[in-house]
C-alpha cells in the first residue's frame, strides 16, 4: 500500500513546550483525568466528508486541494486510494473513531443496485482497515442532499417516490453502518425544511419526517443494530429553514411524534451559533433535558452568517464544553467528531494535521481545566449557594408541589419583599480566567 | 369627563381615495369578508403599556412624549385619568379590545396589599368604562420584569422567595382579568432565561417554571376563570436568553411539562425574526401543531438586533398572516394585539393615532387580499399539486404506515430515479404580488 | 441556429389583469413616465452569469438544472451554443442590455494566450449578436474569484505574480468590454479581502489594490474606452471580510488613493444588507456624495446570513430605489442589472423567465409609485418643511460659515430651549403605503 | 470625606496564585514590558457614566442598584457626593485616568447658564480631587443624546436652534476638559444618525456634522487646547443608523470634508461587532490609515444586537488587540477606557471593582502575550514570507509604479502560471493557542 502521507511521522505527545506543529503539546492519550484516559474522555472522530472529499471549493470557486489519491479517472481507484489514505491519515493522527456518510467513501452509480453494490465492496475494504488498525466506526450517515433527486428534501420531499428513495438509501446505510460496528448511526435533515412556505405544506412534511424515522426504528430493531441513533439540529443553510433548528425544535418534534426514546441529539457547534445559541447552551438543554448524544466539534465564526465548520481552538469553548459533559457523565456512545474543515488556502496535506493536532490539544487544555474546576468546585459552590433557598423547607414545598397560589399568597403578604442577591457575573468571569 | 384627545374625532373609514391621515382607507369595522365582519375577523386590542404608559425612554434617552393625563405628581391620580384617556382613544380609534399588564394601570405601593388594594379600585373604574363604552378585555397579564425583585426571573428566580412574590402577582392578576371578563391571559417570561450559565442551573429553573404555571393551572380552575391561557415567545432582550426563545421551543416545554392542554401561544411578530423566523413561519409552525392562541401584531426591522416593536405596515406581512389564520379558522379567543409603540421622535398625540389607523388599514388590506387568494385558489392549487404523490395510492400506503424500509426499497429498486419537479418559487411569489 | 427556448415566445405586456405567467403586467418598454420611456429609465441588463451559468449547484447539492445548451462535451461548443441561447433570451424577454464575465462566456484554457484566443472568438459571436439584436453590453467584468490562483486574491494577492495574472486578465476584460460597446466596466474584489487577519498585511493589500485600479485608469486611457468605472462594494463571502464592505468603505478607499473621479459605485441590494444597510441607505449614500454609478438590482433574505441574489419583487424595495434614483436624476451610463439567480429548485426554462418578468413588473410598479410620489409631493413637501429652519435667514448663517460655537452659544442663552417637532414617521409610512 | 466604598481596600498585585477576588493577579502597574510599565503602556480609564451613574436600568426594568452617593434627593449633592466617591474607587482601583460626559458630572439645570454654573462648580471639585490623587482626564465629552432636544440628532437636527444648543453645549464641555487637562476630547454621534430616510436629507445633515466639527476645530484653536480630537464610530442604537457606522465610515466623511488632520479614532469594541467587524479589523483598519486615537476597551455578545458593553475579558482579543497597538507604536495621547457596565443582576459595589480588576488582568496577559509574539517573531515571520515576492525586484517595480498592465500581461504570458501557497489558518490558529 502506498503511503499518501509520506512527509507526515506518527503524531507523538512532545509536551506544551515544544515548538513542532506536528506534535501534541497537551493531548496524551493515555493521560487520566479524572480517572478516565484522555482518549476515553472524548472518542475523538475525524470526518471523512470534509478531511477526505473536501478540496477547497466555495460557491464562488473552484478546488484548490490536490491529494495524490484523487490521482485518476477511475472514481472506484479514487475512492479505494481514499479510504486507504483516511486509515493511515488515522493512525498517524492517532484517533480512534471515524465518521463517514454513504456517498462519501461510495460514488453514487447509475442505478440504486450498482451504487449499493459499490458501498458492499467498499465497505470490506474499510472492515479490513477498521481490524488493521482497531480505528472503528463512531457512527455512520446517508447523505439525502447532495444528489438532485433530493432538492426538495428526502423524507419531507413532495413526493413520495423520493421519500422511497431515501428510505432504501438509509436502509442501506444502516447495514453498512451495523456491518462495520459503527456505534451510532446520524439523522441530519439538510433538506428537511423549506425554501419558501408559498409551496410548502409544513404539517405534512412534519408527519412523514416523523414516520420516515419510526420506519428507521423499526428497521434498526429487526436488523438488530444496537448504535444509537442521533439527529443533529441545524437551523438553516442548505435551505432557509430546516424543521431540526436548533435542539429545542427537536426535542419538540421527537415528543410529538412519540420518538424521544429512540433519538439523542448530536449537537454541532457552529449549527447552535446559526441557531442564536452559544454551545454551551445546546448542551445544558440537552442535558436538562437527557438528550444529549454526540457532539459534532467545530467553530464558526459568529460574524459570518454561514457554517465555516472552522476546527475547535478556542479554549474557553473547549473548557466549557467539557465542564458540560463532565458534569454530564461524559460520553457513552458518543464523542468528539470534528466536523471541520481546512480553509480554502490551506492547501497542504500538512494542514490536515495541523489543524486536527490544534483541536485535539485544545480539547485537552478543555478537558484538563474542566477538571480543575470540577476538583475545586469554586463555581459550582457559587451556584448551589445561589440556589441554596430551593433546598431549604420552603423550596422544598414549592418543589415538591405542596403549596399553590393562595399559600404563596399568604406567604409573601407576611413575609414582604423578599431580599435579592448580586448575580455575581463579573467574578465568575474572573474565575474562568483564572483555568483558561 | 376631561377629553384627553380633543383634537381627535371618531376615526371613521372614508376609503382608498381620502387624504386624510385621521381616516381609515381600507379598515371598515361591519364589512363582511368571507362571511365574516372585518372587526369579528381581527379582533383587534391596544396595548395599554405602549401607547398609554410608553413616553419615547429608551436605554439612551430620556422620556421625549407629554401626555395631559400624566400632569399631576399624585400617581394614583395619574392612573386615574391615564385609564380614562385609554378608554377615549380606544372608542375614538374604534377598536374593541384592550390588553394590559397589572403595572400598566396601578402603580406599585410599598407593600403588596396596598398595591392589590390599589388594583382593585382601578379594575372597578376598568369595569365601569367597559361597561360604558363596550370594550372588552382581549387578556391580562402580570408584569413580572420591571420591578428589581425580579431582576434574575420570576418563576426561575434562584430565590424561591421570589417565586413566591411571583405567584401572589398572578394570582392577582387572574382575578382582575376574571373581574373584567378578560377572554385570555398571557404570560412573557421577560427575564425566565439567563445572562449567564456560569451562574445557571437550568434543569432546576425549567421544572420551576413548570411548577408555577400548573399552579396558575389550578387556581384557574379554583376561580373558574374561562379564558385562555397563552405563553408568548421570544428569544432573548431583556435577558440574553430566554427559555421561551421561539414556538418551537414553548411546544417542547410544553410537551415536557404536560402542559400542552392548558396553554396556546401568543405569537409575536418581532419576537419571530428575532430568533430567526418570519412571523409566517411562527405561525404555521403553531397551525401545525394546533397551539396558536393569539397574535401581537407588530413588525420588527431585521437590520437591528432588539425588539423595535414598530407598528405592522407591510402588506406582505399582513397578507401571508392572514392568509394562514384564515386557513386556520380564524380566531376564537384570540386577536391581533398591536403591541407596538410610537417612535421616540413621534411625540404628538395623534401620532397614536396615525399608527394604530395604519396598522388596522395594513390588516384590512392583507385580509382582503388573503381572502381573494383563498377564493381564487391560485396559490393553494399549486401546492395540492406539488403534493398530488401522497394522495396516490402509493402516498397513502406510506402515510398510513403499512410499508417500511424493506418495501420502500423494492419499490426503488424497481422504479428508479423519480422525478422531481420544479419548486416555482418565482411563479409564486409573482403570484402573490398579483395581490399586493 | 436552434431554438434553445422552445417553449417560449416573445413576452408581451398584457396589463394587470392578465393571469399569464408569461407576460408583463405592468411593463410597458415603451410606456412614458415623468417623460422618459421605462425602458430608458431602467436600462435593465440580464447576468451571464447567473442566468445562462447557474445550474444550482450549492455548497451542499450538486447541480439541478439541465439546459439543452449544455449537452456537449465540447466546452467551447458549450459556450458558442449557450451565447446563442443567451441572445435569443434577451430578445424574448426584451431586455436591451446584458452584463458579463470573461469567465463566464468563455472556457479557462491551459494558458493565459489560448483563453485569450478563446474570448476573441466568441467576443466576435458576442458581436454579432449584438448587432443582430439590438442588445448591447451594459458592462463587462473579469473573474478574478473562481480559479485557485486567486484564492488569496487578485489584486490584493501575497504574491505580485498573481497580481500581474489579474492585471493581464483585466487587460484583456477591457479591451473585449470596449469591442463590444460596453457602457461600462465593473470592479467586484470577490477575494479582496482576508480569510483571517493572522497572515495578513491590511495595508500593503489595500495600497495594491490600489496601484491595480490606477494602471486600469491608465489603460483605459490609453485605448480610450470611454465606459465608466464601477467598484462594487460587498461586505464578506466568499471572504470572511471583503475591502469594499460597503459604500462608505469603498469612497474612503477611492478617496484615501486619489480615485474619485475614475470610479462610481455599483451598489447590490443583497450586499447592502449583508452589511447591515437597506438598500435606500446604500444608494442615498452614494448620491449623497455623488458616487451612485450602477444597481445590481436583487434581493436578499434578512434572515439569512450569504447572499441569496433572490429576484426582486418586493414593491416598497422598488418603490423607494426609484425614488431615490429618480430624484438623483436617473442613470447615465449605468442601469438594473438582474444580479439575481433563480432558486435551486426552479429547474425549468420557463422558471428564468418567469423570475426575471417578476422582477421588471415589480421595477415597473416601483416606477409608476415613485412618479406619483414625485409628482404628488406629499412626502417631499414633509422633508422640507422638517427642514425649514435651514432656509430660515439663521439657519443659512450656520451652513454659510458665518457664525462659530461662541456666536451659538450666545444665541442658544438668549434663546433658550429649542422647540422640537414629532418625526411623524408612522404618518410617512401611512403615505409610503397610499403608493403601494 | 466620607468613605463610598468602606469594605473595599487598595487593590493590590497579589500575582497568578492569589485566590482573592479583589487583588490583581495579572496586573503590575509599574512592572515593565518591552521597556515601559504596564500602566504606561495601557493608560487605563474609567468611565464615569457606567461605573457611577449606572444603576441597572434596562429597557424593562428599573433600577438595581443601590449606592452610598445617590442617598439624597439634592440632585447636587449626589452629584459632588457621586465625585468624591468615584476618586476614591480610581485611587482604590489603581487607574491613573477617568472620562466623562458634561451630563454625568452635572444635572441639567433648568437653563443652559445655571447648567454652566453647575459645571463651573463641579469642575472646580473635580480640579482638585484631581490635583489631589494624580489621576488625570483622559478625555472629556458632552452628552447630545439623552435630553429630548437632541431626539432627531444635535449637529444633524433638521432644526438650527438645536444645532445651535448642542454648539453651546460642546463648547462648555471643551473649556470644561480644557480646564481639567484634558489629553483629548472625543465626537461620539449617538444621534447624529437617522430613524427612517423617509425624513430624512442625508446630504444637508452630513455638511450640517461637518460644519459642526469644523467649530469645534476653530474653537480649540482659539482657547489654545492641545488634547486630540476623537470621532467614536457605532453603527447603530439608539437610532436605526449613525452615520459614524464604523472605522471606515468615519474615515470617508473625515477625508471628504477635510478633517482627517483634526480627528482621529476612538474605537470601541462592541461598536466594531455591531457593525460585522471584529475589534482587531477596526484597529487594523485604523492603523493601516494613520488614525488610530484611543480604545473604548468592552466586549459585546456576539449573539446579540445591542451594545452590551461587557467588560472585557477574553484573552484572545485583549493579546491580538495589544498586539496590534504595540505594533502601531502604542498609546499617545490615547489610551484604554473601559467604557462597560456590571450586569443589572451584579448589584454589589463589589462588583465595580471584580469588573475592572478582571479587565486590567485580562489586558495585562494579553500585553505580556503580545509582547512575547512581538519577541519571538513567530507570526510576523510567517507574515513577511508570506509576502516576500512583494519585495523582489518585481514585487518592487509594481509598488514603485514603474509597470502597467501591458508590462504585466507580458510577464505573465512568458512566465504562465503563478506558484500558490498555503495560507497556513490553522498552523497560525495553533501558534497564537500558544500564547494564551
Amino acid at each position: 500500500m502506498p503511503e499518501y502521507f509520506p512527509k507526515i511521522k506518527k503524531i507523538k505527545f512532545e509536551g506544551p513546550d515544544s515548538k513542532s506543529p506536528l506534535a501534541f503539546k497537551h493531548y496524551k492519550a493515555k493521560q487520566k483525568v479524572l480517572g478516565k484516559t484522555m482518549e476515553d474522555h472524548f472518542r475523538f472522530a475525524v470526518s471523512y466528508w470534509h478531511t477526505f472529499k473536501g478540496q477547497g471549493m466555495d460557491p464562488f470557486g473552484l478546488p484548490t486541494m490536490e491529494r495524490i489519491y484523487n490521482n485518476s479517472s477511475d472514481e472506484m481507484q479514487v475512492a479505494e486510494q481514499t479510504l486507504d489514505a483516511s486509515f493511515e491519515f488515522f493512525t498517524k493522527l492517532g484517533v480512534n473513531f471515524w465518521c463517514f456518510h454513504d456517498a462519501d467513501v461510495c460514488p453514487e452509480a447509475s442505478t440504486l443496485s450498482e451504487t449499493n453494490a459499490r458501498l458492499d465492496k467498499l465497505a470490506k475494504q474499510a472492515k479490513r482497515l477498521q481490524d488493521d488498525t482497531g480505528v472503528k466506526l463512531l457512527w455512520g450517515t446517508c447523505n439525502l442532499f447532495s444528489n438532485p433527486r433530493f432538492m426538495s428534501g428526502a423524507a419531507t420531499n413532495p413526493s413520495p417516490q423520493v421519500f422511497a428513495f431515501a428510505a432504501a438509501k438509509v436502509k442501506k446505510a444502516l447495514e453498512v453502518t451495523k456491518y462495520l460496528g459503527g456505534e451510532g448511526y446520524t439523522f441530519w435533515g439538510g433538506r428537511e425544511g423549506y425554501e419558501t412556505l408559498l409551496n410548502t405544506n409544513m404539517g405534512r412534511e412534519l408527519d412523514h419526517l416523523a414516520a420516515f424515522l419510526h420506519m428507521a426504528v423499526d428497521y434498526k430493531k429487526e436488523i438488530k443494530f444496537k448504535g444509537q441513533f442521533y439527529i443533529e439540529p441545524k437551523p438553516k443553510e442548505p435551505t432557509k429553514h430546516q424543521y431540526d433548528f436548533d435542539a429545542a425544535s427537536c426535542y419538540a418534534f421527537l415528543q410529538k411524534y412519540d420518538l424521544v426514546d429512540h433519538l439523542k441529539l448530536n449537537i454541532e457547534a457552529n449549527h447552535a451559533t446559526l441557531a442564536g445559541h452559544s454551545l454551551q447552551h445546546e448542551l445544558e438543554f440537552c442535558c436538562a433535558n437527557g438528550i444529549l448524544g454526540s457532539v459534532d466539534a467545530n467553530r464558526g465564526d459568529e460574524l459570518l452568517g454561514w457554517d465555516t465548520d472552522q476546527f475547535p481552538t478556542n479554549i474557553y469553548e473547549t473548557t466549557m464544553a467539557m465542564y458540560v459533559i463532565l458534569n454530564n457523565g461524559g460520553f457513552t456512545t458518543g464523542g468528539l467528531n470534528f466536523d471541520a474543515k481546512v480553509r480554502r488556502q490551506s492547501t497542504d496535506p500538512a494542514d490536515l494535521f495541523h489543524a486536527h493536532i490544534g483541536a485535539m490539544d485544545a480539547f485537552a487544555r478543555g478537558l484538563k481545566n474542566a477538571a480543575k474546576m470540577i476538583k475545586e468546585k469554586r463555581l459550582s459552590k457559587i451556584v448551589k449557594k445561589r440556589y441554596a433557598g430551593w433546598d431549604s423547607a420552603f423550596g422544598q414545598k414549592i418543589e415538591k408541589g405542596k403549596v399553590g397560589f393562595k399559600e404563596l399568597e399568604i406567604y409573601t403578604l407576611k413575609h414582604g419583599e423578599p431580599k435579592v442577591n448580586s448575580g455575581q457575573q463579573e467574578l465568575l468571569e474572573n474565575i474562568i480566567n483564572d483555568y483558561i
